[in-house]
């Protein structure tokens, strides 16, 4: 089959299938995503080699499980070990032993075919298109927030960013709060937001220092950390959502003297995220910039990293 | 009045009495205690210029409320304004309009008298001494932690640091859970510990690695934050105590993929840290390294930064 690997560099490649091991569904990819995270891996992020991509929706093809065949599905992209201490104490996306699609000891989404264990998938219902479904992934780390932090009717939110990321977390969280605003540095991608009914800020607009109750670092660039540590209020919460291997300089007396709260945030649940993109609470069409099949899939990576672009989709 | 001055550097001086304005009390300092944000100030941090200390036992010579004088007492740091946002929302250690004792617009204790707003002083139990009252201070904010965070008995917590803040934080979270370690660099300090039936480890000794639930930086150094972050288990939880202005170089990914929770935590209560004082909870006579006259308080700052000493106390 074909695929999208990084060794050196990114390349298509022909592959062998991948097999599939008891327990495991194979699946067809349909469409797939290219994240930030992708984007982090070509720059060296996880020292990762392989078939990259971790966002797809495609088709059961063989399954032990007799139900899955055929399904459209997305799949969790943590499989996991049920043994070590940390899924034993029902963690189990910190599985110890842990592999991750495209980014973690497991071939990603970036090819014609994919494996993922049975219970990492879930159905996407009829009505909802491939391009759509394929935003399962990022949405469920936008609903992450809401497992890990509790939000008042009341509290000024601040997303920084609007990328990708930043724009599916300020449609999470915006009917959460009276208050939110989500910071960019591009005006195109803050009027997308606008259109939402969301309050949106430019990056280099005078905020009030210190009086946001949560702020949400979704900048994906390492100053973003310092910026929410200006913004939050004492003993207010941040949410960091960047992963960059860029060590920050950080002045660690200030969060320490506000006693503010910094919690990082990785991957969500799947439901909530099907749901929302269901029921249309999330909309996800004017985030897709470009599209691409897989034979063009270099360039697909290239052009997800220009500023006048967000997300790009790879059809199999 | 003497009292120890840090202008472009520490000394001895004749200065004039503090003025009481309404509400607050005029207090003759009995002793003081030296603390690392003392000899972090002499660094230049907060950049404070003026009376340095915040620790402080006392007697109120002077008071509106007539209840109060003659009373031995000890006294929050934190002098407050009831109006901004910060002290409306319940918050008045943030309050914006905030000094602090010998830290931030205001005189502080290495002196014959200081001024405190009525409120924030706590009379001590008779059955306590001195020396140890003037150790309530960093006792409260020890106490904080409890406020801050939820301990589970099976907890697993390590303390950074076996200094002052170190010490007393070991002994206020160790009934909380079965497993709190101590770690340390200098082993006299560590027998204190160990003394008092607390759990050590050298710096050096070799811990498992993200196996702690909580981990508590109170090294004064500002490695001790990335120290914790690789002790601390995904999903666990960081107290920070340190107050540094080193600025630290974080690889901030580690905390996000691990979705760790940061905490600052600066002043506490006053009440439980009396009676844990009272109640020979946490015991401090073994923490006491030095005690000098006010006289020669120049060299009790001096020796308060040497390693082999612990808890300097001043006389006045």
């Amino acid at each position: 089959m074909k695929a999208l690997v990084i060794e050196d560099e990114l390349s298509l490649e022909e592959v062998p299938m991948p097999i599939r091991e008891p327990g495991e569904s194979l699946i067809r990819v349909l469409t797939a995503g290219v994240c930030n995270t992708d984007l982090e891996i070509l720059k060296g992020y996880m020292g990762f080699k392989g078939i990259l991509g971790h966002e797809f929706a495609g088709v059961v093809e063989e399954s032990d499980n007799a139900q899955l065949v055929g399904q459209r599905v997305v799949g969790e992209i943590n499989c996991v070990c049920y043994q070590c201490d940390f899924c034993q104490r029902e963690m189990p996306n910190h599985c110890s032993n842990r592999t991750v699609l495209g980014i973690l000891g497991r071939y990603g989404a970036f090819a014609e075919y994919l494996t993922l264990p049975d219970e990492n998938l879930h159905i996407v219902p009829e009505a909802l298109e491939d391009d759509s479904a394929v935003f399962t992934e990022p949405v469920a780390a936008a609903h992450r927030i809401l497992e890990q932090i509790s939000i008042e009717k009341t509290d000024k939110i601040i997303v920084l960013g609007a990328g990708k990321l930043g724009q599916l977390i300020a449609q999470v969280l915006n009917p959460k709060c009276k208050q939110l605003t989500c910071v960019g540095r591009n005006n195109w991608k803050l009027e997308i937001l606008k259109d939402l009914g969301i309050r949106v800020a430019a990056e280099d607009s005078l905020l009030q220092r210190h009086q946001a109750d949560i702020v949400v670092d979704a900048t994906g660039v390492y100053q973003g950390f310092t910026r929410a540590l200006e913004l939050v209020r004492p003993e207010g919460t941040v949410v960091l959502k960047t992963t960059v291997t860029h060590p920050t300089a950080l002045e660690m007396s200030l969060p320490v003297i506000n006693e503010v709260r910094v919690i990082g945030s990785r991957c969500g649940p799947f439901r909530p995220a099907l749901e929302s993109l269901m029921l249309g609470r999330v909309t996800v069409g004017p985030l897709i910039s470009e599209t691409y099949e897989l034979k063009d899939g270099v360039r697909a990576l290239e052009r997800a990293s220009a500023r006048e672009v967000m997300k790009v989709l790879i059809h199999m």
